[in-house]
């Protein structure tokens, strides 16, 4: 009866197996020895590190296939099976069966007991005349995007000592992809639509601190300008951009151009299958990573889920948020029972420039969108005591809630030491501390690791004493 | 009508200028502009670090002053008084006031409204037959303590290149001080009367990477050898040790010998003043950092105060603890209100021999002294994800209660990025957190600075994997 035998056994389905996938995958494996799981990819790879790019093009990473994280072996010996260049084109959720087409042009069906949807993110290119070849989908030769171990390897071919790059985009991409290029000796020029870089990780002040640090490495950065077109007929070679204030137009010259302006969830499939999508436009799921389609969970960059601290669901775009959603969905997809979170934290860091950047939580103006007006509380301190060499200055700010002094955030720059001191505070946000409490820390301690009383703690003296003061006006 | 002039304006006393005694008056000054304050200073120099002595005897730190953290004339612009080389003979708690004895021998009485007992600890010498000159007081030639700037300085005249050092105790501070006598190229040898370095820090299976490093640098340690003599007449010269378990004797020729086997707070004054001392004989305060004698506080190693977790009264020993009672005390002494935590953490960290070392909360062997058999996670991982280049090895143990999972210790060792991932522990044992929450941490991760999944999530969820499996056995 081999209709009985293939039902004792669960069987898994994975579109996409990038580190959501790939993931899901292993912790599917853990929870059930006997399923039988098989992911999708329409990528060439399986799981490789998307956050490493930039320094495989770079060369800090000496070969691009050094950041694939699950290779084949490991997955045969897991019994998870991987089908490369294969494009899902449809889900039947009735009969719980998955059409795909193989690269040779083969389609297959797959069945499923559950069905996990990592199909991840595209990057998001703006409307810029002449961008992509033709008017169609296909970007101009010279234009990237940075998304695929693909995308790198055609920027690394371009990219070499004396050539002049344009990337548009200052947030946490394209300063990483800049920096990669300055390494590879390019002439780099950054083009942002907002004031400042990195607005959506941090304050304008603190994000100040890498914009000199940006300048202070010999590449430019023109802000408040929008990219309008980009010139050259079979090649791009020229990016057109226009200040936002003088609405003059500027000329910048490129033999390369990475355009670094965000991404957008590759929902198409969970539409089709009947998933909601949420006002990000993102698949909504629950605290087990279930949709509203049973048996059917979605992790990673395609879905939404609500910021802890101010409950909107948002997309986060971060790996580290991928991961734990698909430890979640990887282990009820395998029958079972783990919760996420009721919010997420949004801790993260990045360092291009020699410029340490890490921060948890929502930022000033993004508290202010929900109605807070933080108390905030900035120091400059050092990673080391005073008579010590080589300490580095290091910038906390602190947001509090103006009622009761709760956590909300926290930003950190600095040329060294700052990303592990972010981590006490996303623990602090976790537990829904307070400035009284955080102040109160025994924080690590010895002349060559941090000063007595570290900056973090100093910080949250700053609010107390912001509030008490408040409290003295009353 | 003087008199009544002099009572407006409050006069604090502090006993004792080191960190606890400088920090006191600090946040004293910071909470009253108007008081007079006074600090009584035994030794010849104001507020320096200790915790730096061992960098200022290896050369890191230029010159042994520049250690000293509040000079004189940052002292005068606050209006602290500080009279140096001066002892406190005794104090008249009736009336109020300090009797001292200047460097000169004059005599002075100085009265107070508030006092606040900062007198540190000493260094403690365990009975070993010639280490006193004459069996009096004063150690003998060649023969040292590390605790002040002429300690200091006195290894530093002996210790140079080819010179034999012995290192009497291999606690944080033996540690240390080895790690400076081998930098200036002296011959070191360690000897430790227990059966592994840092006990008091580490569980013994964390602490035997340290014995590692320090062997791979080719300086010795013996461990369960009891020192039992000091030859040599009017300068030392050969340290005699026997083994414990087998009795034997061994003798180790020393050109330089430091003792460092702990300390013992100076508890002398404050007896007399009437204060209660505990059961590990130091002061007894409560959580504004006041001793049973009314309007007498003490702080720093002088004192006992609970341990959050065991709720112990225990002497810490520690720079950071010292200043956060000093805080409390300054401010209460100058006539506000500020409090101590219920217990304090004890979050401590060294890194000498190129070993990192952080830890919080009570050790294994402490926490079952308490009744508690904690459940263990201890993990091997790396600094940074495994495909980029420079990543180290990182070991971390978590310790948690077996009935609910709460987080009561943490160790890591390493050699980078240790120190600041304990803070990330101390947050979590500040608020009462169990491994369950912790292992939902989203941890600050960008390919320069740190894995996806970071270890000290990983160590949370090892712990959570055993408590499961304990559960699904009952």
């Amino acid at each position: 009866m081999p209709q009985r035998v293939s039902r004792l056994v669960r069987r898994i389905v994975i579109v996409g197996a990038g580190c959501g996938g790939g993931t899901a995958a292993q912790f599917a494996r853990k929870t059930d020895r006997a399923a039988e799981i098989t992911m999708v990819e329409r990528e060439n790879y399986p799981q490789y590190s998307r956050c490493g790019l930039p320094y495989g093009i770079s060369g800090i990473i000496p070969e691009l296939t050094n950041l694939i994280e699950a290779p084949e072996e490991r997955l045969k010996r897991n019994r998870i099976g991987v089908m490369l260049g294969t494009e899902v084109t449809s889900v039947d959720p009735g009969s719980k069966v998955v059409h795909a087409r193989k690269a040779d042009g083969v389609e297959v069906e797959i069945p499923y007991d559950c069905l996990v949807l990592a199909t991840g993110a595209m990057a998001w290119v703006p409307n810029i005349k002449g961008a992509f070849k033709d008017g169609g989908k296909e970007l101009k030769q010279g234009v990237f995007v940075l998304r695929t171990i693909e995308d790198a390897r055609g920027i690394q071919s371009l990219a070499s000592k004396g050539k002049r790059a344009v990337v548009v985009g200052a947030g946490l991409v394209g300063l990483e992809v800049a920096e990669a290029l300055m390494v590879r000796g390019c002439k780099v020029t950054i083009i942002e639509y907002l004031s400042n870089c990195i607005l959506a990780m941090v304050d304008d002040d603190m994000a100040q601190m890498m914009a000199d640090a940006i300048r202070g490495h010999d590449v430019k950065m023109f802000n408040e300008y929008e990219v309008t077109e980009i010139l050259g007929d079979d090649r791009a070679n020229c990016v057109v951009a226009v200040d936002r204030k003088t609405k003059e137009e500027r000329t910048f010259y490129a033999d390369l151009i990475v355009i670094a302006t965000g991404q957008r969830g590759e929902t198409r499939l969970a539409k089709q299958v009947g998933c909601d999508v949420g006002n990000t436009k993102q698949i909504v799921v629950d605290d087990r990573c279930e949709t509203c389609v049973k048996d059917v969970f979605s992790v990673g960059d395609c879905t939404e889920y609500p910021d802890l601290i101010t409950g909107t669901p948002t997309v986060s775009g971060l790996g580290t948020i991928a991961v734990k959603m698909a430890m979640v969905a990887g282990i009820n997809a395998a029958g079972g029972d783990e919760r996420l979170p009721k919010g997420f934290l949004q801790t993260r860091a990045t360092e291009p420039f020699g410029c340490q950047v890490a921060a948890v939580g929502p930022t000033s103006a993004q508290l202010e969108q929900h109605g807070i007006k933080p108390i905030i509380g900035k120091v400059r301190g050092f990673t080391l005591p005073d008579y010590f060499p080589g300490r580095k200055e290091i910038y906390v700010k602190v947001l509090a809630h103006p009622d009761d002094g709760k956590i909300l955030g926290a930003q950190i720059v600095g040329e060294d030491r700052v990303h592990m001191r972010v981590n006490a505070y996303a623990v602090a946000l976790q537990a829904g501390m307070t400035v009284h409490d955080f102040a109160q820390l025994e924080t690590a301690y010895c002349p060559p690791a941090a000063p007595t009383m570290d900056v973090i703690t100093i910080a949250c003296e700053a609010v107390r004493l912001k509030l008490a003061r408040g409290a003295a006006k009353n």
